[in-house]
């Protein structure tokens, strides 16, 4: 069986995330085995880097799947991107070693928070920005951020949604966040984050967060405590999800058994 | 009367074009109309600085109107914003000059044209975008585009639609363009360019040109030619309005009967 790895790009707004739920809500992993489904005729299992909620937008998902069809790569995404809707596209597809898995292997996973902060609201980019009305101390908020940079207990910022109990929780919540860079380009602020994993809803609990310090709620000084103590209660509230993307996965190297190193 | 300037921003996709045309057909003009009707309760005509076509966007689209409200314009503002509905905001609102129009003081007007330059189909970015899956000899657009800069007869890229012979046809054809910028940014490449006036679907016309030479079917050396032979039909196809956004116009000083000059 060959592996296959696809890059995936999609507009979050009509989906209830990537990950197949029941047969009647829309994601991107349902869109994507239907499309497989109709060019291999036979169903086939799509496996992300990780899931997406609800809203949430990419430019860079990752997925792989296994098949035995001698369709070159680039007639696979041909077929992929003839039979997927308007709001998904397929930009990338390549043969990987069997070994390689896109969600086991991700080494690292760079997020892009969208902010509009002007007084009034958005339009052409209203499906993809959090509207922000008020002045926002970017100064504060950078130096927030840079207390988060590291390797830390990232609880405080994990989802605490009691309806989201079937959701896998995990036991270690220890991530290493690489890097937190916060730029205004005239009325657009983006915040990218960059970790070797994120727990449920961490990057817009962060972001929720820092929005706070930025308006003067919470002292920047104070994010080492609440980083420490460790309870979601404490940290702001979940920005919305309409201004997240998931930018990239990058991958550790996979050793082929011929003993062939070779970076996905 | 006082006279009052609006700054516009709208998204396109869903508007046929500015300017009001019949009743049932949704335009930008419209729309505005309809909202200062709610909070003015009468009718109140709105002036834009020219008419944007069917699909075309804008962050800075300026209109005039008069009135005898007492109400501030950041009054005036929050109430238009209010009841215009989600693709179309007005950014700012200030008193001006009585003497001000809209149209006849534009003395400078950008448009952008955003082009996706790459082998699949635009997924996030597909509503304001052209898409170009080839590549692009960058430099001979360029070349092409820096013949146009200046004063010139430009009515080989005025459009010749014969179904629009309702449109007023300009006996003046010439116009200065004082301006085309053409970037790329990875994937993006932005087209933006300044003139003292576009003839009917000029910027269109001219981009739908510029990506004749830059896939090499028309040598950059023939645009002074067929700028020369002021014939539509030798130059490249329009293209498609959802790359267009009108960016901003800027206005000639008016000055006040007092003598005070005021730039608007």
């Amino acid at each position: 069986m060959r592996n296959i790895k696809l890059t995936i790009e999609y507009d979050g707004t009509h989906f209830n995330g990537w990950q197949i739920q029941t047969k009647k809500t829309r994601t991107v992993q349902g869109e994507i085995e239907k499309a497989l489904k109709r060019i291999f005729k036979k169903n086939v299992r799509v496996t992300g880097s990780g899931r997406t909620d609800s809203g949430v937008h990419a430019l860079g998902q990752v997925a792989h799947f296994k098949t035995d069809s001698r369709m070159t790569p680039a007639e696979i995404l041909k077929a992929l991107n003839a039979h997927l809707p308007e709001d998904v596209v397929v930009l990338e597809s390549g043969d990987v070693p069997a070994a390689f898995h896109a969600q086991y292997h991700a080494r690292k996973k760079t997020y892009r928070y969208v902010i509009l902060n002007r007084e009034t609201r958005p339009v052409v980019e209203r499906r993809f920005c959090l509207h922000v009305p008020v002045p926002l101390n970017l100064r504060a908020m950078r130096r927030a951020a840079q207390s988060l940079v590291g390797k830390h207990d990232f609880r405080s910022f994990m989802a605490s949604d009691p309806a989201r109990r079937d959701l896998p929780q995990p036991k270690d919540t220890v991530r290493t966040v690489t890097r937190i860079d916060i730029r205004k380009r005239k009325d657009t602020i983006l915040v990218d984050m960059e970790a070797n994993g994120f727990l449920y809803k961490m990057v817009r609990n962060i972001v929720g967060t820092l929005l706070t310090v930025g308006t003067g709620k919470t002292p920047a000084a104070t994010m080492p405590d609440l980083l420490g103590c460790r309870n979601r209660a404490l940290a702001g509230k979940t920005a919305a999800a309409r201004g997240l993307f998931l930018l990239r996965v990058d991958y550790e190297a996979v050793h082929k058994p011929g003993g062939l190193k070779i970076i996905c």
